[in-house]
């Protein structure tokens, strides 16, 4: 019936400015979003106004139903900030509309858009990218190759991407309290246990599925879709209060000398490069204060 | 000790005007609700007056202290809304003592009652199906044929009977987003990790665990029964408004142009009828709008 | 880098007045909390002021960073309340500073503790025994010997240190009204299952999990794992009122004959005694009302 409104005629990929992610329309309804910033998928300065602009594109789009991101780098979905790039600019970025830090702005921006969004992970995804991947709507991980955490306590400073709300309200305050304070790996089966994503599959079946759900979803009304997710958000969003209160403890643990000693003995023995360091975060960060 | 409270003496099954479900009591303490309209136990104007009459009698009935959903019907427990019956009755009936439409409100008024509600969900509970079990205080599935469903979002209408209030507590967040937006078949292994249910449990015992667990229930002091539900209501029912707001999406999600088409589309092809698109209903509302 | 603050220095035992539990200082920032009150580790009126003493040096240290509590008696983590004890002392217990009863004030206390809480889980923790664990930041059990439950429904009143509220909040609310109001036993697996606990792992890995997870967070900055719990502490705990109108209702209840007439019945046949009753309460408490 609704054949003419779903199909492929806009598949054509966007060549914008974009260099660390892509943004690809497998339809006018359905996009996909790939990092792809090698060999990390690290967050740094050139990443924020990168994601902004997409988030951008998904807010203001009048086609688009349902938004896949997912990762082109190899063991890495998406990780954390980028400790040795000048953060001067990121830092120091003018609150956004909603008087909130522009990133955790984004994520609210994610949660409430009248989108439906798919986190696809493979590989390691902490800080920032767990954090985008909690903002999501969904999230679909690799069983063998996906490694969710937030690495942060480990590190010395409290999560910044407002966690502590989201995984309260998924998995319950006992497995977030773990998850947060021991900093630990959470690999794919246990992050399904723990409903820190929605399902853990096969590696070869990653993909096909998250496809196949995309693509019902892209077919259906996009007025339907946003209007049960907004009843979604009333009872399962946190205040912005609490993604306010989450950043500006992170702002002020940053500051502490302690935690500015912790990030640089990390730094000394290769956190934020690729190897050891980053390939088994979770055993890194336990090395710190030993 | 206290044999003669709950002894077997008054179980004889009522006969009244019920047509659709039958009620019978196992014993004063103990009642059973047997949904039996054949072929799909599919709810209907006439299905509403009956359900009402048995939840009058729960609320009012000063023994009954457990209450079990069940079906007669082979591969369906109760499923959606009859869109080839006269709805006109139905859709018109004026509010209840809460404000809110007599569907929800008698929803809320199952969880809030002072007796303890459990589906035994056998065959496809979806739509209405699926939203009296979310109202009850448990659900046990069987895993080889119960099959939950809000297929709603897949037929272009917001779902009327507050899932997206009560999936969201349940299971959180993403899975919440997921059932609702996918709109798709969520079979008792699935239901089980999503919390949808309590717990699925072969088939061939899922009787016995649950007529042992009633029994267990109907054993224990009523008033402690209720007083600790009630407790467990402050930490866990949405507020009344959030359930009022999905009704109201609903009823205007209905009355667009294109959800209308969509309907129509599907009751051309089978739907509300015995046959494939009943009995792959997932798979069915996925093809309205390729 | 920081060995000098995790060192094994101060690992000598604490010598006080506790006779039913002790305090072990495996370093001055991670401590473990033993219940050694055989043969039941059951909570009579010594009990309190003890666990009190524990709680009030958890909240003065200046250095500890993780308590874990376990249990030294074979098939006893921590249960109920001895009815068989003269339990005047503990009834009028004067409220604590938030106005609340002193027995759910220590749980509150323990929820919001600037420290890291562990209950490491083998045997029985019932009554109070399951509220102490759920009142921790995190629970791990044994897959083979662990057993949670809330038995008190069972016994004709309601829980008095707030599962209402915890166990609605930690694994939603169909799950939480079974283990209430069916009084059951909860091994392992299910505990897992319905994230009553974090984990079950098999017995023999228990002690090595817990004891690396507890080492690792001991390695942490203080001040940065106080900050994150504080956060999730906010999106996750129950509100006092809540709490206080549990404890009430637990007191309502008791008063009831038809439940001191049920604790009676109970007593008589080895409720509060080495021996079947307590080795298997679910089923025995399953009795007192046929």
């Amino acid at each position: 019936m609704m054949k003419g409104t779903a199909n492929m005629k806009d598949r054509n990929e966007t060549a914008t400015t974009l260099t660390q992610l892509r943004l690809a329309k497998r339809s006018p309804e359905y996009w996909r979003v790939t990092f792809d910033h090698p060999p990390l998928n690290i967050f740094g300065p050139e990443m924020f106004p990168q994601v902004n602009e997409i988030m951008t594109a998904i807010e203001t789009d009048e086609q688009v139903k349902v938004v896949v991101f997912d990762s082109a780098v190899e063991g890495f979905f998406l990780i954390h900030l980028d400790f040795l790039a000048n953060l001067d600019n990121l830092v120091h970025l003018p609150p956004g509309p909603t008087g909130l830090h522009p990133w955790p702005e984004i994520l609210v921006r994610l949660s409430r858009a009248p989108v439906v969004s798919v986190a696809m992970i493979r590989g390691r995804a902490t800080g920032m990218g767990s954090e985008l991947a909690l903002a999501c709507d969904m999230r679909f991980a690799s069983r063998e190759k996906a490694i969710l955490s937030q690495f942060e306590v480990g590190s010395g400073f409290v999560p910044g991407g407002a966690p502590m709300a989201r995984l309260s309200r998924l998995m319950g305050r006992g497995r977030a309290l773990e998850v947060l304070l021991s900093a630990e790996d959470v690999p794919g089966d246990l992050a399904e246990l723990y409903g820190y994503v929605n399902r853990s599959l096969p590696d070869a079946d990653l993909d096909g599925f998250v496809d196949a759900l995309a693509t019902r979803i892209a077919s259906f009304d996009k007025q339907t879709l946003a209007h049960t997710k907004r009843l979604v958000n009333v009872a399962s969003l946190p205040p912005d209060i609490e993604i306010e209160s989450g950043w500006n403890a992170c702002v002020a643990s940053m500051a502490q000398p302690a935690t500015q000693q912790r990030i640089k003995w990390l730094l000394e023995r290769g956190f934020c490069k690729p190897g050891d360091a980053e390939n088994h975060l979770g055993d890194f960060v336990g090395q710190v204060g030993r």
